[in-house]
């Protein structure tokens, strides 16, 4: 269902792999999610995460046969879609959260919480025959939660255009508009995604993990708030063995030797 | 002065018909919107709001000579401006507010308070012979409140050179700017714009007015309390008859029926 | 260190005059720039900033050198990275407080604070050979700071990009990602930036305060307070002089003439 990889230079391959359910954000599903990004999150030898799927979906969103069955309780399913609901954003959470940058590497379609998937990694690469939607009007069912990562990437008239008319967004129009950082020829994806996270991967993991926190976190503050709490975070960060092991390296001219590697 | 024409479809075309003064925000053209708007928000039987005009302007912005008219009074004009600037920023947050889907279908010039008409539209297209400006700073009134719809569409830096500078920019910029969805050759504008509308109308009205809200709500929230929020919506959403109705429709492979068409 | 010439028309130049450090951000070099902003600031001869730079470096950045020679307190540099740190965000602040609009002219690169300070003016045009990067991830040390500017220009996943991977972003993807207005032939650049100097010294200088100034203010208000802002800054703006003075120019087809002129 979700099968895991991880490479010599810390490379860690997250693939969904239920292909025939169109990698459906299954209950299921969504556990070994959850669970995949802690563990990364915690794992010293994990330095980046590319999140990839087998199939012709990257993903399809909820699985809506489990979510027409959870209507069976004597409340019309309401305490179920509720938990489901929570999973679900909490597991999107999980990746913005997860101290480990996350690169979606984007084949085929990726539609309502699928799309949600994408916009909620740090970073997206995707091949030029990929597509994008949050298709839930049609079904009755407004892309509310893929909306709110989605509204966080792209202009509001862009995200409006896709969660109001629920059509298709071609990989080259979903680069033009932010929501993935490249669209590439199928074949040269794998190659593409692999160089990002060589790049990333080679850099101090302590860096990083305070970069994507602060990254986040000063997003959501006023300016003058922002740069308060930015400050402190760069007052720390120079304070770090990694810095002062980066800049003397710098300075030296000579490759840095991380904590951790 | 504001033309209405409602279709077999639900599709609610407004025209702004008030050529001889480029269909200037009067305080009667404004009552006339806000009307219209909240009639349309009531009314069951319109689905989409596409909202056009006549003549060589969409919309020049203020009545200038109404607004120097009212410096008549003891105060300078201090009451009466604020009356109109409280009857604009509220006509304008009526289209937000409007549970109906609102595309800006746009030719000619759109201009100070006519380019927030634009920007306060759910989507817009526009023709590409088009063009925008946000010009009060030739005549010492800085567009302030055009701006706070303007910078809640495009980048920084992209509002301030159109505020700072007053020059018109082209609709194939203001398409890249994320200001428009489209521009399109002038006479594909009409049939693209009710493409668009169709498309919309055919969906739950009730999916369509939860979904409107729901967004610009979340767009103001951090992004643990959006998820909240929207995942209340969604379960709400869930269990609505539309959705219900949609989701088996999908299953069993048959267009849905909404309640309310 | 910091050239300054002040021209007919209002337009000052600020020229970061410290090749041989790439323009670096020493103390002395903030100090010059926060006190030339504050006094371009109170001057009423000056009407528009236009922040060049000589040599292959529009900005470096910080001082590494005097960065790591602060590490010498009995803190480890503690104390003094907190006071360079607020003097350089109180710097970018000071930029974007300044009541005169502000262009960036960038030639070479501008890293780090230096992309930061491109980042924190109001406007910026960059030649098409410029590059800009956030590469404080190479040697350990997160561009937290740089990120609070840029993230407010960019869309999250072209910020991610930048600070993540530490690229270079050349000048043409920078125009289209909002970090800058226009990338422009190098040849061409100098002319391009006084040009829109230039529109921008003919509008009313408290016309331009006041629209600044209002800008940043509501851009993080929520959508209601915002416009009740704005409004009150429309009605104060039109009973200012300028405004009826530009006003009754428009009506009667003549140029304006502000107070301060």
């Amino acid at each position: 269902m979700l099968l895991s990889d991880l490479d010599a230079d810390g490379i860690l391959r997250l693939t969904l792999d239920d292909p025939s359910r169109r990698n459906a954000l299954s209950e299921a599903m969504m556990t070994r999610l959850t669970d995949a990004f802690t563990d990364a999150g915690q794992n010293p030898a994990v330095r980046v995460i590319i999140l990839a799927a087998n199939g012709p979906a990257f993903c399809a969103g909820h699985d809506l046969k489990e979510m027409t069955a959870g209507r069976a309780g004597p409340d019309g399913g309401r305490a179920y879609f509720t938990k489901v609901m929570a999973q679900c954003s909490g597991m999107m959470q999980t990746i913005v959260n997860c101290p480990k940058p996350v690169i979606a590497e984007v084949t085929g379609i990726a539609t309502a919480a699928g799309c949600q998937l994408v916009a909620s990694c740090d970073l997206a690469i995707a091949a030029d025959t990929a597509r994008f939607s949050t298709p839930g009007v049609h079904i009755g069912l407004f892309c509310s939660t893929p909306m709110v990562a989605l509204s966080r990437n792209v202009s509001n008239k862009h995200a409006m255009e896709m969660l109001l008319t629920g059509d298709m967004t071609p990989a080259s129009r979903a680069a033009e508009m932010g929501l993935v950082n490249h669209a590439v020829p199928e074949d040269a994806l794998r190659a593409a995604t692999l160089d990002m996270a060589r790049k990333i991967a080679s850099k101090s993991s302590m860096t990083l993990a305070t970069g994507k926190r602060a990254f986040y976190a000063q997003r959501e503050m006023p300016l003058a708030e922002a740069y308060d709490y930015a400050s402190q975070v760069m007052v720390d960060n120079m304070l770090a063995d990694d810095a002062r092991e980066g800049i003397n390296a710098f300075i030296e001219k000579r490759a840095p030797q991380w904590q951790d590697q």
